[in-house]
């Protein structure tokens, strides 16, 4: 389990594991020839982004070289008639929305962090867009790689850039979501959207857990396009008032956001306007202007900061799980019910339109027992979610911290083909060793 | 090369490849005991689902033992709340909207053919929907597959049904396109939709594949939520009007298709008329009620026998590429005049809004020269795609008939890589061997 600083950088809740040696390449090339002396040497590789993974995707478990990927910072081959563009790992996901301000594009995937785009990809991140825009798994066309012995992989093949293939095996997929454990990517080609016309965020509280998730699954069954349907439990919500000064209900409550034109947005809103009335909702809060919606999304993002404010000096870690949508009102109150009889501060936020949540755990380090009691409890949460047909994690990857779970996840057989995979393309386990599945 | 039967059976251009034994296994228990037995003698195995692949996916190229799923035919674990269903082999396309009439849901991906779920599944599918619901790689939750040896993989897990993951490496996209090369596919978990409240469909012709094509990127842009735009050429357009007595003018031609409640639908047809109106298409003829829908697909469905019947007695071959959208206008008209020059029939229909489009081709067996030309037309098709930035194969996938090409597409690499995958999941090269890789 790993606990993330306030400064942003991952450290384990256990110990720090830095590398050997730190490189700062400029090129695929420098990575590729330094990749091959490492290989040649037995060296371990680490790549790092911007550290803001919670995993601990970038201890060095086994010391080895960090290839610390910011000074590649180039954005190339933006394409406003095919929307796609490329960038290199020190781009960052808010870099690149901003360089893309005038061009009547934007990238929606947008974890709480401002990660690196590549350090996405690895992870296979998400955010509060995901269930209309998709995760990095959607939005993913092409990877430049440098597998472990210098080698140069375009997964896709070298500056492909189409909306769809069933060209042989789809390597694209295989590297997003393999937190560095296969090869270090040096370039990601993303698919990009239009900005909407018109863009209008919302709040609502309810009176129950259920009446929230009710009328989320609702207004997905009735097909309405929303853009962003967040969860928050009355914990959160409180902590969420104290810190940014607002004044919401203490009750469970859903952030939303609507996109499309004028027309097709008013249609939205009164639609979802229904629903929620329907499940004794409150009345429905909007904020057009661009002011109060970023106020309101900053709420959210803020939530992590929010949290650790109800303990100061404490530190914070963030659990993440995801099941099917209608299992969602039992999890969220036996989770509410377990953190209440294990003596944890654990407000939750989630990405409801997707069943994916978060318990954002503040804890006293150098308290053994609440440490210990917050590792027994993230590991049960884990279990709930696995007994009812979902994953130990939707958008925060394996790491060092979850690979037990992984295999009560995906069977005996799973882990083997993962193992397969992993030995053939790195058979010398260099690369980010004692991630996700050795 | 293939040459799809008009029974709708594959055949080699060159010759006929059938296996030496057929078996109808009924559960996986019975797959995974016909594998081990296969592993053990090094009997070749090749799955069968409908056979409609173009690219001879099921030609028993070694011999061996042909798997034909399609007694597995059970469908399981329909979620309306969840959205999603469980389906077996011998399930199609067509039987599974037919079983989720009366739920509110249906599933979108359409390749022409009524095509099995779990081969359209192997073979990376897609077809008139896929600019917005996605191709069978987006709309894969979860797969299990009988491997080489006989161990049964759950690609995401035992009944694991969620919207996202980023536990562990992406299996499930490793198997969806691997056609059947590395594993037998034994049950697919699908995401569903909502039917939509209102559908419009529309027609419009323009005076030159420039406009269409023009129109088409624009609708994009505007960030029109379109359900279909499917481009048809002068010479397709007057093979559909002969085979089904229609009377559409002879011009390059959009086909499309609008989902929504009523007001987003008629909004969007306000939005897309615009367009096309500026882009001086003809007046959109529009198709609201079902049996004018019906009509309209079904002509486009019945593409591929209108361009049969322009040559009675002759056999029909599609090719099928997939180039970035800005580059459709130059590949369509170089490859239109290619065809002109080349003396080949050859009408041409295309999923436009993903830049991925057919020609089909209809040429004489017997006539050794015609065999020839087509034959390095559709190399040349490939490479003026690939030269583009684009994939040799959008949806039909590779097969027999392009495993040359997918070296050129993918680069030596990227060869290695796939070859590394195949050799540790298929150490024996059992799995439908000569497809796709080796």
């Amino acid at each position: 389990m790993i606990v993330r600083q306030q400064h942003g950088r991952d450290e384990s809740m256990h110990s720090c594991w830095p590398p050997d040696a730190v490189v700062w390449p400029q090129n695929v090339e420098q990575v590729s020839r330094m990749a091959k002396l490492c290989y040649t040497h037995n060296i371990p590789i680490i790549p790092f982004g911007t550290g803001t993974g919670l995993e601990g995707g970038v201890s060095a478990l086994k010391g080895g070289v960090c290839f610390n990927m910011t000074h590649m910072e180039r954005i190339l081959n933006l394409s406003t008639e095919d929307f796609h563009v490329t960038v290199e790992p020190g781009v960052t996901r808010k870099s690149l929305n901003t360089y893309l301000r005038d061009s009547g594009l934007w990238f929606p995937v947008d974890p709480g962090a401002d990660a690196s785009l590549c350090g996405m990809a690895a992870t296979s991140a998400s955010g509060t867009n995901a269930v209309r825009y998709g995760t990095m798994r959607d939005n993913v066309i092409n990877l430049e790689v440098v597998l472990p012995d210098g080698r140069v992989l375009d997964t896709a093949g070298k500056d492909r850039r189409f909306r769809k293939t069933s060209a042989g095996y789809n390597l694209t997929n295989l590297f997003v979501g393999s937190e560095g454990t296969l090869g270090i990517i040096t370039k990601a080609t993303l698919r990009l959207y239009g900005v909407p016309e018109a863009t209008v965020a919302a709040v609502c509280a309810f009176p129950s857990v259920q009446a929230a998730v009710d009328s989320t699954v609702q207004i997905l069954q009735c097909g309405v396009p929303i853009a962003r349907i967040e969860f928050l439990d009355d914990v959160m919500i409180d902590a969420c008032n104290k810190f940014n000064s607002m004044n919401y209900p203490v009750l469970p409550t859903l952030f939303l956001e609507f996109h499309g034109t004028e027309a097709a947005v008013k249609e939205q809103l009164q639609q979802t306007g229904e629903i929620i009335q329907l499940n004794g909702g409150s009345d429905f809060t909007w904020a057009q202007d661009q002011q109060e919606r970023t106020r309101l999304w900053t709420a959210r993002h803020n939530a992590w900061y929010a949290a650790l404010a109800l303990r100061p000096g404490c530190r914070g870690y963030s659990t993440d799980v995801c099941v099917p949508i209608s299992k969602l009102p039992e999890i969220l109150v036996d989770t509410r019910e377990d953190l209440i009889q294990s003596c944890i501060t654990g407000p939750i936020a989630g990405h409801v339109g997707d069943g994916n949540f978060h318990c954002i755990i503040v804890l006293d380090l150098n308290d053994e027992d609440e440490v210990r009691r917050v590792k027994e409890f993230t590991d049960r949460l884990a279990r709930r979610a696995l007994a009812m047909h979902g994953t130990c994690t939707g958008e925060h990857g394996i790491g060092i911290g979850k690979r037990s779970l992984l295999r009560e996840e995906v069977g005996e057989v799973g882990i083997q083909v993962m193992e397969q995979i992993k030995a053939t393309l790195d058979p010398k386990n260099l690369m980010n060793p004692g991630k996700v599945v050795v």
